[in-house]
């Protein structure tokens, strides 16, 4: 709705994937975009490590800048786009200094604000401008608006989903095709899912990154990586995966971060989730978000959650929303308002688990596993156990009713010391969503 | 952002369900929605058919006022919130008024929108005022926002969704209890998840108002109802769902707007939907919306359609964003950029299609059935007859390949002349999506 006929001038900093498929949106899109901003968008300068790459987009046009800082100093400048990546270094000095020159940054770069988010949201409101991260968080899908503006009525008592699309592909590709997790991993690397060194992604780092961003965005709290608890997908066997199936769930590696009558709680690990839930049904490199708030109950988003065109697609949103005028604080609210919390370790949940056990087939081995259970008030739901392999090995799968997963981990333990025990056990947390 | 300190206020006309609710969020979630806005939104006053009905809030604090205009013209009044719904009468004119007095309107008035709204952006515009209606479209689930703002650097090419629960119950109910329509939507009745007279809802219509509204913000155009083609879920029987899940699709009522190489469509019908689809999954009074865009590829959000606490989530939202002082113009683009196009007939699509026929099972049934397709040029993909009746009739369920609508409407023309076919015959659209 904005008159304002001069253009919003922005630069871009990293011409990667990402980076390259905004200035193809901003070119292929340019009268729709206009029309929808009601000004033109205008590259003024753009700059990269490589200047003769070929990227697939004509750049000729834009001013190529050598120097990070004179183009996060240059006057003409609304926006810098960064999209260099990295919590520090390059991307974290041109982030200050374009916030410093009293210029918006547009950036999908999770890493820097799950590190940094909430000293750079002080910086941006301190000169008056803004942050803006739509495609730091599931790629094409809008949940930060969703969050900071569409469900804003709401207090959100969860947020959880399927925040890492490499992982997602994983999983699928292990059920679907009965492979165990390295066999699909290398196909995942072959194809482009999975980076050469994937711990990034399987860790469950890059998911946490995201998740919390969406934690301090739904509970309007700092944004706090390092006391959020991550486990990754790399122990899971297609055990596990067969078992999700036959008692009614699928394992997906679930970024959650909720809110318990005033107690905070932000993990990202692997989960059975219901086959009932339309979570478990988000299948290969997709990503879903579900939100749930105290009026308007649940809404999930799904979509796609990496590649150049949906993430492309988030940074020109931003950009758009820029243009037109619109300033809302980083994380929702005023960063005085922004509370510095204490999470409660995962340990203080209270959830149905999974537990894989590999034994020995001999007897006395379920007895004395079972009595270890019940000895740490661990109580069994149910308990599979079907033959055993040539080598007198047998898989034991179990499912505890409801217990604080104190008392689970503690039985695990004592239970992992067995003689008959073969394995660390696998130990997936059932999330009643 | 803003650090506006003067409270935002607002007047709420209607005091119904939803306009009750949004009472109730404003009051239960002040803080959290104050500390959101940078600043206090304030009711200075309401109205409603009846002053004394315990509605189940406190509403002692605002003024009460009799009259519509003067409520609109109040000079205090930031935006006026109009719950009164129906597209002419009270609700028309409240808007107007409050409009040509430069307030911002809040609604959720899908009737009057798609009837009214381009002339009313056209007024809203000339006023330098917004109106807002995200709960208008699908209750609490975002949509409006992810279109207007999230997915804005989008060619948008498709959008298609579940837009009505109360049609989205009565056809799950009916697949999974085996229940004709008649006796799930006296259920329903019951359940209050229908009207009295269903014929709004069961009909289509409340599902086009909605279609209507995000086809315009999709492709920026000017909303058109009297244009769209509008077809209820009375005729679809058991047989029909059953049939359906046979064949790989669930039958759903589908809400499509799209733009084809330039050729816009907009359509309410029921339609085959593939299990494959995420829309086929969502059951029960849930909506869900699938936007197709040329960089985002597919974003899917589903959530409550319906009810005070979800409605009233997204109108609040709406005044969270007047009171941040964000502006955007009503269907996402100026109104002198809002194209009037003509939207081509449902039946220049091409689709597979599925039909229904009661016939009578005696010799050479089937060589007519298919000699008057084959004559239509209508090719068919599968033919399914299982035996027949007691009654010596039988069922017999066609789906066709892909073939212009307009041959298969042809063709099921003359397949109904036949003798031997009993019933209207029931043609179903099988949406690719």
């Amino acid at each position: 709705m904005t008159n304002n006929k001069t253009p919003f001038r922005i630069a871009i900093a990293g011409l990667g994937t990402v980076g390259a498929g905004v200035v193809k949106v901003l070119q292929d899109n340019h009268d729709v975009i206009k029309n929808r901003c009601g000004r033109d968008i205008e590259i003024i300068s753009v700059t990269a490590s490589n200047k003769t790459k070929d990227r697939g987009v004509d750049i000729s046009n834009y001013e190529w800048v050598d120097n990070l800082s004179s183009m996060a100093e240059d006057n003409r400048v609304d926006a810098v786009v960064e999209m260099i990546g990295g919590s520090e270094g390059d991307a974290k000095t041109l982030v200050e200094v374009a916030l410093k020159n009293g210029k918006h940054v547009v950036t999908a770069n999770k890493a820097l604000l799950a590190h940094h988010g909430f000293v750079l949201s002080q910086l941006a409101e301190s000169y008056g401008v803004s942050i803006a991260y739509e495609a730091s968080v599931a790629g094409g899908i809008p949940v930060i608006k969703a969050l900071r503006e569409g469900l804003a009525a709401n207090e959100i008592t969860n947020i959880y989903g399927i925040l890492n699309g490499t992982c997602n592909y994983i999983l699928t590709e292990m059920r679907e095709t009965e492979r165990n997790f390295d066999a699909v991993l290398k196909d995942a690397q072959e194809m482009g899912y999975a980076e050469a060194d994937p711990s990034f992604d399987v860790d469950g780092v890059d998911a946490a990154h995201k998740l919390v961003l969406l934690g301090a965005l739904a509970f309007g709290v700092q944004p706090d990586f390092e006391s959020l608890e991550i486990e990754g997908i790399s122990n899971l066997t297609m055990k596990d995966i067969n078992y999700a199936e036959e008692l009614g769930y699928r394992i997906k590696l679930i970024g959650m971060a909720q809110c318990d009558d005033g107690v905070f709680t932000q993990v990202v690990s692997p989960c059975f989730v219901s086959k009932k839930n339309a979570i478990s049904q988000v299948e290969g490199v997709f990503n879903a978000i579900m939100v749930e708030g105290d009026f308007v109950d649940k809404v999930m988003i799904q979509g796609r959650g990496a590649g150049a065109g949906p993430t492309a697609s988030s940074v020109v949103a931003d950009i758009i929303d820029l243009a037109r005028g619109e300033r809302v604080s980083t994380f929702g609210v005023p960063t005085e308002k922004l509370k510095a919390i204490e999470w409660r370790g995962v340990e203080t949940l209270n959830a149905k688990c999974y537990i894989h056990l590999h034994v020995k087939d001999v007897s006395g081995v379920i007895a004395d596993i079972t009595a270890c259970l019940k000895d740490k008030d661990v109580s069994i739901d149910s308990f599979i156990q079907r033959g055993h392999e040539e080598d007198g090995t047998a898989s034991v799968a179990i499912v505890t009713h409801k217990a604080s997963l104190v008392k689970v981990n503690n039985a695990v333990r004592v239970v992992e010391e067995l003689a008959t025990v073969l394995n660390k056990p696998t130990l997936v947390r059932i999330e009643d969503i």
